[in-house]
């Protein structure tokens, strides 16, 4: 029935079953058994056990023998995912903060450490010097814990080629700056650059109980959009979807420093939130209503310094929304602070360097065995 | 390697392998021969003969013997489309217009009929009785041509919930109208209803030298867009994406017929563009930044009404884009009139039911052998 006849290598197989089996243990609810892995994915006891032996060594997948119950505090026996293994370290820099933390295979966040400092005035040098001091401690830290870490990634509030050249970076004032080749030379890791509000929406889409398809909006100095279609990051054409801060509110408005007039981003970014939250709410809530109109999306994710300023904008953003979205009597449009808060961009990163382990473990395991 | 162990039956191998063999005909640059299709497909030569022979009995395709060149003019030898088996019904009732169109297998435009006339004022049975009426003689000139009617595709300028109940046409003065009974009971085909832009994106989508990303706007009293992404219409959360006209700019304007203000339909509908054609393209340019900030669009449509307006409004629009677009200067946004003009809805309409039939022969084939 099919079209192509190339065989299917012994060594592709395996790379695909040992994905499988470590997915079926990442999605189960509780920990499940070798056999009940063997159930949910069609392959046998033996093969599972093999491929589960090989996850357990390679530090992806810890197992805990069945044992009677003898307290209601004694973990289930089975497989899960392993805390002790890869971890992912996510790194950031925005325009008044830096940050870096260690993220483990089970997502749970190790190390977290932020630096407040104004980036505006600043070389880009400086800035990246001062996030690869962040970067050696939470390198430091994750090897006290016995993590080694599979990569790095760094969340910048700007454009970012697919190569990873920041090419403008509006309110860091940098212009097609590398940041892959010095981050790269400092941490011996992998490094990707991304922008912060996909990578923020990503952190976001693998938080508890986060919608498949919302829009995740980052307000701090500048103010950023990550679209996730049915769990998937909407990049656009060419990688820079989401600059809801350039969205036209008022079309004879304030001069932004983009060199147009009444963008989003003089309203409703984190300096005129402080200064008049309810014309920053009607701002936000004017652009935010022209992406339901387009995009009919029935989630918004309030991030970065907009989450915890949530309760003050809410109101005067569904006002907004319930007066300019056409469809708001047919379909209610949700709005909610994101769960991650102001972290959700360094965790994104992390994650994305977690995600590239659990969807490659043979890569993993082969590098792990190279070291 | 598979986690499913269901079967996979006989009826279904053969269904998939009619589409694979019609698809490949259908993509193909010129006619290709029997062992042409098989070599593209994988499939043996005796397979591929059987259901060609399948396709040509049930007037999907036609083959050409191959035959001594005699002259420039006598088609190639080989497999092609057939243009005298199913053909779609395409319809459409917009705010000042009702269209009709009989579109074969091909692609080809076999009859078409549009009658001007105000809707507004009308109740919803009139506009339905009046497209009715055109609908039957479009039906009679198919079958003139001995073509099979496989169904029809009403276009509508309005939300239309996935059942095909119009929720709301605000420009029509509809709400919560069933066109599908009545069309289905006139006409004796399966009916489906769709929102014109929509409709319309598909139509410009299929046309030659069609880009597989791109924002399809169409300018009628009232204004929609089709997203098109990779080559898949995007539909949104509810299926009610695309609702440009309801895109805010400017927040303190003229009062729009939905309720809210300074709607871009206010300055960018048919009536606006003949009025003040300079405030027109300035408008579209400030909403169609927002989308190019948002979506990252490299191409954007302009139809409907649009299209024979296209030199007046394309150098407001582009200063717009210029100015308000982040990424102008990186990733230039180009402009171009729809392909099809006015007719891209009634076109993806008729469109919409051909594809049915093409990605579906075997349903085909076993409805023309039931009739």
């Amino acid at each position: 029935m099919s079209a192509s006849r190339s065989p299917v290598r012994q060594s592709s197989v395996r790379a695909h079953n040992l994905a499988l089996v470590l997915q079926t243990v990442a999605n189960s609810a509780d920990r499940p058994s070798r056999a009940a892995v063997s159930a949910a994915t069609g392959l046998t006891r033996a093969t599972v056990s093999a491929l589960v032996d090989d996850l357990i060594a390679g530090t992806l997948l810890t197992e805990l023998d069945p044992a009677p119950r003898t307290g209601a505090g004694r973990p289930a026996a089975g497989l899960a995912l392993a805390p002790d293994g890869p971890a992912g370290l996510g790194l950031e820099i925005n325009v008044d903060y830096l940050a870096a933390c260690v993220v483990d295979l089970t997502g749970a966040v190790r190390h977290r450490f932020v630096t407040r400092a104004d980036q505006r005035l600043l070389p880009p040098c400086d800035s990246l010097a001062e996030v690869i001091r962040l970067a050696a401690r939470a390198q430091q830290a994750a090897t006290a814990d016995g993590l080694v870490l599979a990569g790095a990634a760094l969340a910048v509030p700007g454009l970012v080629a697919p190569g990873g050249l920041v090419r403008v970076a509006p309110n860091l004032g940098w212009q097609d700056v590398d940041a892959v080749t010095p981050l790269t030379a400092a941490t011996g890791l992998p490094v990707t650059v991304d922008n912060e509000a996909n990578l923020a929406a990503l952190g976001e889409l693998r938080a508890d109980g986060a919608e498949p398809t919302f829009l995740y909006v980052s307000g701090e100095i500048g103010i950023g959009a990550g679209i996730v279609l049915d769990g998937e990051l909407y990049r656009g054409g060419r990688g820079w979807s989401g600059e809801i801060g350039h969205v036209t509110v008022y079309p004879d408005g304030r001069p932004c420093r983009c060199g147009a007039n009444g963008c989003l981003e003089q309203y409703a970014g984190q300096e005129a939130v402080a200064a008049d939250p309810d014309l920053a709410a009607a701002a936000l809530g004017i652009a935010l209503s022209a992406v339901v109109n387009l995009l009919d999306l029935g989630v918004i994710v309030l991030g970065g310094g907009y989450a915890p300023e949530f309760e003050r904008l809410r109101g005067g953003i569904e006002a907004e929304l319930r007066r300019r979205v056409l469809t708001a009597d047919l379909a209610p449009v949700s709005l909610r602070a994101a769960a991650l808060g102001a972290d959700a961009a360094m965790r994104g990163a992390a994650d994305a360097v977690i995600r590239g382990v659990r969807e490659d473990p043979a890569g993993w395991l082969a590098t792990a065995q190279a070291v």
